[in-house]
């Protein structure tokens, strides 16, 4: 089990602090994570890398020369904040753009989606790459669903010496791109892990037996079966990956025998004599294999196996030096190019420009400012309930999750406002400061919504009709829609958030007033959130829960139209 | 726990296998090891480092450049044979000498000490060195008896680089006894390990508790605390190690903090914060410290901080290049002078010079075939009462041990009496055999014994009068007391066998014949061996035993006993 923090809250952080002092050679800290201690050099491509803590090396621990150039690290199991991975991208940036790569998960995908989508707006080229080498996490036909697990390792290994190579943008994301299209792992648990300051494991597998493909987070995975010895385990391994490897690929593999945490070295050597012998059985050629742990799960037992396909250039890319904390291989160039960066520089990152908001902008902040105090004041007083609702087929943490990020944001909004911004930067500040503090999914997609709000209000209008209202809610729902990947139906805050928009535009059509049209509006989504309890969910890990979650309304729609309730007697008090 | 194995009793040899193929760039394997891929080139002196299995990387893990020509690799938490030490000494060895490192554990001592001497004997300048760094493990007036854990590697690292720099023999064993004095080590457990095969953890910590100064093998520790923070921790392990640092140091310091297999790098970044800044207040600075998994323990939790206060040359060296399979540090040389062995050179080792024995020492051999057919006859009669006699103050695996021992011992003997040689080979090889089978301190005890007997008898004596057998039961006697550092009253077996070479020496002053001295003498070695239960033991780990193992009688000495009594009886029916 996981023993050794002082306050499991603080976890990421303090081990990020241990982390860059004893590798200050290498890293130097940047607010949502680490870059490199150098410079990146006019006219290379950053690659940076991220996700969740826990999974060390993964990510922090392979940034240096020939590997990434950052790394954004998240709270344990927990993607990282949009904001954090837009600070590391920009401290990591120099001219030549950047590439996210980070695992196929829900929350890294909004949140490095966004990131990008925010350089890009600050003229930086960005590009972002999901890794999907996990076979067990989804069908072949369905390969755009699989999750990101050891295969990670490759991925950002190839894209990391291509950069060094001095590559473009351009062809460092195909290159990376390639090289995730033809990586492949299986992976197998003995036994869960314990987050810091749980009593617990988050998961367990019975004594004796083995999860087939389960998730490094306690993912489903595909069978349960008895624990074999080593051979088999071997034999289960190489038969999974080399079903699902590219036929074209040639016979030069690139291999990665990677343990998850307390399955030990001489453990996986025992193991890798085994896949050794299948694979050149097969007439396979392996190429300087890595057996060791790359991509862990805090003390998780189990390992996987990955192998990607080598064509020359994957080959040269794989085999080429590395000089990472974590991660070294032949002879790196002495210091690059780059410069060290001094401090300030390091902890500073560029300030978002100040925006005065107009008087009418100001005064649409003001209301949004008195509107998140409204629904601060409701979610405090409905916490228990969302919670309890949440842990029928969820894990209970909803109203909690929205507390925080309602409790930010309202603070985020104030200052902003407090300094003179316009509704658009207001629910900017709004969104960052939910999307940083709620965590989950929901923390996200909140976050993103309310900016999505705000930028179709902006800071500078000279009047806010309701039209304009309607027109923001809209880019709210599309926001929601494009980054949740979700539809009405789904059982979420969409099935109250969608018949909302419809209304309060019908209502607005119709010559009602905002404050009007909105209360009829949050009538109606208040509705549609009860007939949620009649929905079976559609999408990912939910499925297994769908039949539990039938007969209760979603916490997430029902938190929306609580808040969409509050904001219309907000309004209707104006 | 310890899951992934075909066979528990292959584990060792099937974790080489596999360690070496996934790492062939680097070493190659040899009869009891691994050695570097490339071959020691002339002028260069040899690092050997080794110990038992389950601690890795060490010790095959820091094979190569800028640290160990070769690591001598036995069973898991056995120490590897005399003969596997000679083995990887011997393709290791260029024409510059050989220093041997292990820690200080009694089997290893032994070991590495006759495999010294038999080295010597065939002419290489070989040396050996017992690390010394677990403060826990004795007091400070002690320090000769303590045990090496974490500090292995900073002793390893530091003669690696002296070597690689082209250090002499007398300078590397300098600068590493040098560095052994410097470092200190306390370490803490927080749960046991499994080994292969077993149902149940080798040891336990209770859950919350900590154990102060307990083993990597679960050797008694200090103390037993309650689990504290991550801060309070460090505060621990740094007060406990700069208590114990030599005061004319310096404060420059090399650090490790070290986790022993299941306390994950998360944990140990944590720890590291604080003691990172516990160091700065108290004025000493950190060169390149270490934060990972360097000397472990199967699946053990627990972690453990080692510091050496760094001179001029420590520090270079400290600081040098290395790469090898688990290690890597700095941009090391490209292909150093030595050339690549080849797979025979490798595997040959040189072959032990034939020897054929005169006819009265190949007569005298075949009574020791002889007389070690009836011990094996007698010890499988006794194993299980052997081992429930152990089981009182010892692990049981007395009765097992010497079965293992003593077939061998036929099986080596019978081959070579077959091939002609005389009595000095023929016990040589049982000698050798019982060594390799049998484990254990004992064993490696027998094997000795059999082979300063045969020493003494030698291959070409034209007659073996009984005055020449009481000589090398003397030798064998004196061996027994050099290696296993045991007075009579100890409880152990040479409490059987001081009294029993007396009485031999005795009666055959006295003019009895060989046979009948011998019985007499057997017979006081029996009573003796029985007396022993009355005895406390004095020595080493058995101390905290010495309650439990009163009433007892040493099963060491009785088994002695039984062998020296059956022999008598084969004597007699010559």
């Amino acid at each position: 089990m996981t023993r050794l923090y002082n306050d499991p809250r603080a976890f990421a952080d303090e081990m990020l602090a241990g982390f860059a002092d004893a590798h200050s050679r290498y890293v130097t800290r940047v607010p949502g994570g680490v870059v490199r201690a150098a410079e990146t050099p006019a006219g290379k491509v950053a690659v940076v890398v991220g996700g969740g803590s826990g999974h060390y090396p993964a990510f922090c621990g392979v940034v240096g020369a020939g590997f990434a150039d950052g790394a954004v690290v998240g709270h344990v199991f927990t993607s990282p904040s949009t904001q954090d991975a837009v600070s590391v991208g920009r401290a990591a940036a120099s001219d030549a753009g950047l590439l996210f790569i980070t695992g196929n998960y829900a929350g890294d995908v909004m949140n490095f989606t966004l990131a990008r989508d925010r350089l890009a707006a600050e003229g930086v080229d960005a590009r972002v790459l999901f890794v999907t080498d996990d076979i067990a996490s989804a069908p072949a036909d369905e390969a755009g669903k699989r999750r990101g697990i050891a295969g990670d390792f490759v991925v950002f290994k190839v894209a990391g010496a291509a950069a060094e190579e001095g590559y473009s943008l351009d062809e460092v994301e195909r290159v990376a791109r390639h090289a995730n299209d033809r990586t492949r792992t299986l992976g197998v648990a003995f036994g869960g892990c314990t987050l810091p300051g749980d009593p617990a494991p988050l998961f367990s597998v019975p004594a004796g037996r083995m999860g087939v493909g389960l998730g490094i987070h306690g993912e489903p995975g595909i069978s349960e079966d008895e624990l074999p010895s080593a051979r088999d385990l071997a034999r289960r391994l190489v038969d999974g990956v080399l079903a699902e490897v590219p036929a074209d690929g040639g016979r030069r593999l690139g291999v990665i025998l990677n343990g998850l945490g307390t399955t030990k070295h001489e453990e996986l050597f025992i193991v890798w004599r085994s896949v050794a012998e299948l694979l050149a059985e097969r007439g396979f050629t392996v190429v300087e294999p890595e057996v060791g742990e790359l991509v862990t799960s805090l003390d998780m037992a189990g390992c996987s196996l990955t192998v990607v396909p080598l064509d020359d250039e994957l080959e040269r890319l794989w085999r080429a030096p590395a000089d990472t904390p974590a991660y070294r291989k032949g002879a790196v160039a002495a210091a690059p190019a780059g410069v060290r960066r001094c401090a300030e520089q390091a902890s500073g990152a560029r300030q978002e420009a100040e925006r005065t908001g107009s008087a009418a902008s100001r005064a649409c902040a003001a209301t949004a400012v008195r509107a998140l105090g409204a629904m601060s004041e409701r979610l405090r007083e409905a916490e228990a309930e969302l919670g309890r609702i949440d842990a029928v087929a969820g894990d209970g943490d909803h109203g909690r999750g929205m507390v925080n990020g309602v409790s930010a944001a309202l603070e985020g909004a104030t200052m902003a406002a407090g300094q003179g911004a316009g509704a658009g930067s207001v629910l900017a500040a709004a969104g960052d400061a939910w999307a940083a503090k709620a965590g989950g999914t929901s923390g996200v997609l909140w976050g993103a919504i309310l900016r999505a709000i705000g930028d179709e209000l902006g800071d500078q209008c000279d009047e806010v009709p309701a039209a304009r209202v309607v027109a923001a809610v809209r880019a709210g729902v599309a926001e929601l829609r494009r980054l949740g990947k979700v539809e009405v139906g789904d059982k979420t805050m969409l099935d109250a958030l969608a018949p909302f928009a419809e209304e309060l535009e019908a209502g607005v059509a119709s010559g009602r007033t905002l404050a009007d049209a909105w209360a009829g509006a949050a009538g109606a989504a208040g509705r549609a959130a009860e007939a949620t309890a009649a929905l079976r969910p559609r999408v990912g890990r939910a499925r297994p829960l769908a039949e539990k979650s039938v007969g209760t309304p979603d916490a997430g729609a029902l938190s929306m139209a609580m808040c969409l309730d509050v904001v219309a007697r907000e309004l209707a008090a104006e």
